[in-house]
């Protein structure tokens, strides 16, 4: 910090010595502000917007709402924080609203045209005005020039949606970044600001629909006390255009109504879901509805009762009516089912096609499995036409290293959601009527997400909802510009290194289509060799089945035949070894060590080369990290440096077990060049980490 | 928000509408800069320290430290931020910075003088000038003329420590603000930003000793990855002034150490010990030593192998050395001794009086039961003369309402260390020597303490370990004009607010020398009915002993004689009703609800009056606050507005629970024009609250 000057007999420290502005002293980058910093511009984007001199006007049809002051205080907020100056009241540039006009639906869509002197936002309701002043305020970060503007947007998907996995005791089941953010002791009385916060982080990327709580639900949520706390939240939430959804129990009548049962059928049971409903449309009358998780790892469910899922969805859809929505899981496994786990889902909902209710939809995961690094799209989506279909996707990372592990998952979504399902649809074309889930990765810390990285994360989410199309490059730019920097310097830089991250992950973790090899429980760290749970499908070894003669889960006609679940097109495809992508092909196939790939290498020097191209991969991360220092803050800087090395150090982790223990099973050498692995095997497997966060 | 001015065909809106700073707009006021926010003055306050127009000196003398580099980056910071502009190279104010006078000790003393052109800071360390940094920048936020400035300060205690009851999984014991702020899991490779606000904040107030750890301890703390995390945060807080202490579980030799036994004299258990404090100073130099909880509320220690807590401190001292300190606490009772619980730690440490080691400090609690609303002072203070006794308060508010009731707890703390123990001293006279210990009550919300009032009890703790003389008056005008406003109108106001609040407390949870009547295990609420827990003095009833003929515990001759304990003239005063002071009534004697009290009410109308007075005086807080919305930013306002509401409903709960209670146990009507309790005493019984936090 000071140099040898220092040492002058009395040396005057020149103002330079921390050399910032107030607005700068008051408060450090700390991540709170996510991409809504409205960074102060500079050089030609600066003079821009300065002659272009802002002003917000609106129309005496725009609707006199909270929704709309709330547009407005964004405008001024964002335009004078980017101009480093309020906003003059004799401004030339017109930000002229019209947020009732009847050409748009009122579903949020809106339009943006700039003109020498004015930018028309033009949309059909408040709501999108709303929607339409965070994009003008994004185009502008990045550096549009206001008079150019040109865009029309409207939303692909009606439902665009994170499910929190909170407790309401504030610990988060895979969460990594601190305490829940919901406060549910002092609420109603108390609510944190940082409710607000949340919402408009959520209205400023169109996620329009929050459940609040853990698909593994207590029952007490639905008791009165809750519906009061949650409709303070409501309140709050509803002019950023914010539904509330509650995870329910389904054997709440019994645990919290005082009925024998929960049977869907009982018209006792059906009364007390319809008064509970009731009940809680008289707090929240814009109520979104219940999320449900049934009969999957031991939650209760219809099944308890000999019924089918579809009695039970139906039954709660009914109790809602016309007013809500029931959102049911279909990751569902179970311990009575010895058929491939990859193969339930489908063979329990598929069945039930046409059977479910209007108001009733299946929120389906991205791939069979459980979110792990790399899956193929799950086959139930296109299988059921008559079923309304939500894609459900992790934002947390639960398999993907947690917060400290840096993988940007926009192309991971892209990869499911471009997904042609061989039904006529890619996945985002069966989803898109409906809707998309995605389980939030946010916590108490001060960035929200654990790490900056991760915010990331929660803005694809809801940009891809928004507009699936959208290219991960085209989302990690904007991002990555309104987060830290606009200079095209770190943009080039940053950008194709998040884009390459996840990649990364893949192959330090679970190349070629390996899954669900980690640690039991916390799912912390590599455990190939785990093979003694009590149910087959918690363990890695069901999993991979290495043994000295190959390695793979054959899913083919040969095997459990699951692959026969996807359309015919796509399961010839997938059929046959030479014809999978290697990215797919242990996921389907099982084959030999010596089984030759595409790279002209054997699967076994394939696999040794794609965990130490992921290794690479994070090393070359860290050091275009650590050139992009001049571009952002020390202390956000810092912080991804500190992450990326725990990502180093554990990426050689995952690889040098996974090769410890292959090599167990296969007694082969590692290709000539390969370091071995730091450690024996007894040593990785020796390793345990009870006090791993998320469980 | 908007007036009808907006129903104009198109409106321009007001650059007033948010007539924000860009300063303003990055953050909104979120209580994360305590009371460090540096807010830019105005007026004459802002024309003087214009017109003295500072720049920062050091003389060559001063250390080349990362110390002294943080002293002059806060000066230049709080400078140009209360001046809302970066300091001028050519500014004729100097801050002359002396750190390394040989007048002063180093021990943190500095002088700080003010002339016409320059203010001189005096220090014989580095760390002096950072606490004189502090202290200068504390009188200019009130808005002192730098010119007259004539400041001599000298720490008081040379132990200013927090005791951190956070667990290594997050959870803090009896914390209301969120998961612990220690992110173990992470260190030593991520170190979040926070640990160094903390440190900061810390030395701002001249904290200068940290317990890491709940003294219900986890022994794994004390393995090599905790020690290399432990290091890091070390090397983090020291240029701050802060040393580390680890809580140590006793037992550790057998948990971690794979040793049969924990037996102090055991040769290999003394070697255990030995050899792990050389490991910690191998990483940490400047370690602080040991906190143990020991043979205490099911906590190992030296009683479980036939030995005293002198011989349980003793071997860690001798382990420690020179190099650190052992703290032992002084809380312990046992189930096995059914003694007045009020007497135990005396009768168990006062005959060891001279035989703990040099480097043994024994921690020993304002009052003899336990963190109560009010507690007369610990008969040990002033009865071990030949023994270092530390006093050690709870700044979180486990038994005062948690994070949501405003209590300010200065008077407290005030009331304990005022006290004459009766053996010469006051409790700040005995304990000055030693230290001061404040269990923390730091978590992850936003605001550090739970609520933005909290935030003064952290504040005051420091500062009265500092200086113990110092009035809680002059600490909480200090303390709101730093933290929210220096208008005077606004400081007249909320200090006397802040200056009555225990004392509402105290009237509306346990007047007249009440005690121990909070619900089980969570300390949440009323519970005086409580008589049915396994071990007597869990009970409320143990404490209350209220029946039909009267009501109070008899610590007298004719009771425990626990007053006994007390020097010969505190006794005196305290044996006889007439001569003490209501406010220990109940807490020594047991009395008729017909006895007559100074008021001249009889004891039953006194209590019922003192109920009320707790209810209004929470009302008038209300009162007080609400008009004080001027002064305060609408957020924080907002925030404490909704906890004042909490703390009305909740003192209205106190009382009538209470009355309902007490009108159960002696059959009496209230007073005439007292209101009725709002529910039925089974009403308040049938509550209960699994969900409350902290525990």
């Amino acid at each position: 910090m000071r140099g040898k000057s220092w040492k002058a007999p009395f040396a005057v420290v020149a103002a330079a010595f921390l050399a910032l502005l107030p607005s700068q002293t008051a408060q450090a980058e700390d991540g709170y502000d996510l991409w809504l910093r409205y960074a102060p511009l500079e050089g030609a984007a600066l003079e821009r917007l300065q002659a272009f001199n802002p002003v917000v006007h609106f129309d005496s049809a725009t609707p006199d709402s909270e929704t709309t002051d709330i547009a407005i205080a964004e405008l001024e907020r964002g335009l004078a924080s980017m101009l480093a100056r309020p906003l003059a009241d004799d401004g030339q540039g017109k930000i002229a609203l019209h947020c009732a006009d009847p050409a748009l639906p009122a579903d949020g869509s809106f339009r943006l045209a700039g003109a020498a002197d004015a930018v028309t936002l033009l949309a059909g309701s408040d709501l999108g005005c709303l929607y339409g002043t965070y994009a003008l305020l994004r185009e502008l970060a990045q550096g549009a020039d206001p008079r150019s503007l040109n865009i029309a947007s409207a939303p692909a998907m009606p439902l665009r949606m994170l499910n929190h996995w909170d407790n309401p005791d504030g610990h988060v089941e895979r969460g990594y970044a601190g305490r829940s953010i919901f406060d549910w002791w002092h609420l109603p009385q108390r609510m944190d600001e940082r409710m607000i916060d949340y919402a408009r982080a959520n209205a400023s990327i169109g996620i329009n629909a929050v459940a609040v709580n853990n698909v593994n639900a207590r029952a007490f949520m639905l008791e009165a006390r809750y519906i009061e706390k949650l409709a303070r939240l409501a309140d709050a939430w509803r002019p950023y255009g914010i539904r509330v959804f509650l995870s329910a129990r389904f054997s709440a009548p019994r645990d919290i109504g005082g009925l024998p049962t929960a049977d869907p059928l009982d018209p006792a049971v059906r009364a007390w879901w319809k008064a509970k409903a009731d009940e809680i449309y008289a707090a929240i009358p814009d109520f979104g509805g219940f999320l449900v998780k049934a009969n999957s790892e031991g939650q209760p469910g219809p099944q308890d009762y000999g019924r089918t899922h579809a009695d039970g969805a139906n039954m709660l859809a009914e109790a809602l009516g016309e007013r809500g929505t029931v959102i049911w899981r279909a990751f569902v496994y179970s311990e009575f089912d010895e058929t491939d786990r990859h193969a339930q889902a489908y063979a329990e909902f598929v069945p039930l096609d046409g059977q479910f209710a209007e108001n009733v939809i299946v929120q389906v995961k991205n791939g069979a499995i459980d979110f792990q690094p790399r899956e193929p799209f799950h086959p139930m989506f296109g299988a059921m036409p008559h079923t309304r279909l939500m894609l459900e996707a992790q934002i947390t990372k639960e398999y993907l290293g947690f917060a400290s592990h840096l993988a940007f998952l926009a192309p991971m979504w892209e990869e499911v959601l471009r997904a042609d399902t061989g039904h006529g649809a890619t996945v985002a074309e069966v989803t898109s009527p409906v809707g998309m889930a995605g389980v939030a990765n946010t916590g108490s810390d001060r960035n929200w997400s654990g790490s900056d990285f991760d915010q990331a994360n929660w803005y694809a989410f809801g940009r891809l909802a928004w507009d699936p199309t959208l290219s991960s490059e085209t989302i990690a730019r904007e991002w990555a510009a309104q987060t830290f920097s606009r200079a095209p310097a770190f943009l080039d830089s940053v950008v194709p290194m998040m884009l390459g991250s996840r990649e990364a992950v893949v192959n330090y973790m679970t190349p070629l289509g390996l899954a669900h090899l980690m640690g039991t429980g916390h799912h912390y760290g590599p455990a190939p060799w785990v093979c003694d749970l009590e149910r087959p499908e918690w363990n890695p070894c069901y999993y991979h089945r290495a043994d000295a003669n190959g390695i793979g889960f054959d899913r083919t006609e040969s095997g459990t035949n699951a692959l026969a679940q996807y359309a015919p097109a796509i399961a010839a495809q997938w059929a046959d070894p030479a014809s999978t992508d290697p990215i797919w092909l242990l996921w389907f196939h099982r084959v030999s060590w010596d089984h030759p790939m595409p790279s002209g290498r054997s699967l076994w020097a394939e696999l040794v080369h794609r965990y130490d191209s992921g290794v690479a991969a994070v090393d070359a991360m860290a050091d275009s990290w650590a050139n992009l220092a001049p571009f952002v803050d020390a202390r956000r800087h810092r912080a991804v440096t500190e992450n990326l090395a725990i990502q180093a150090n554990e990426a050689r982790w995952w690889r040098d077990a996974s090769l410890a223990y292959w090599q167990s099973v296969n007694g082969r050498e590692l290709p000539a060049g390969t370091p071995a692995p730091a450690h024996t095997l007894d040593y990785y497997r020796s390793l345990t980490f009870p006090e791993a966060p998320g469980n």
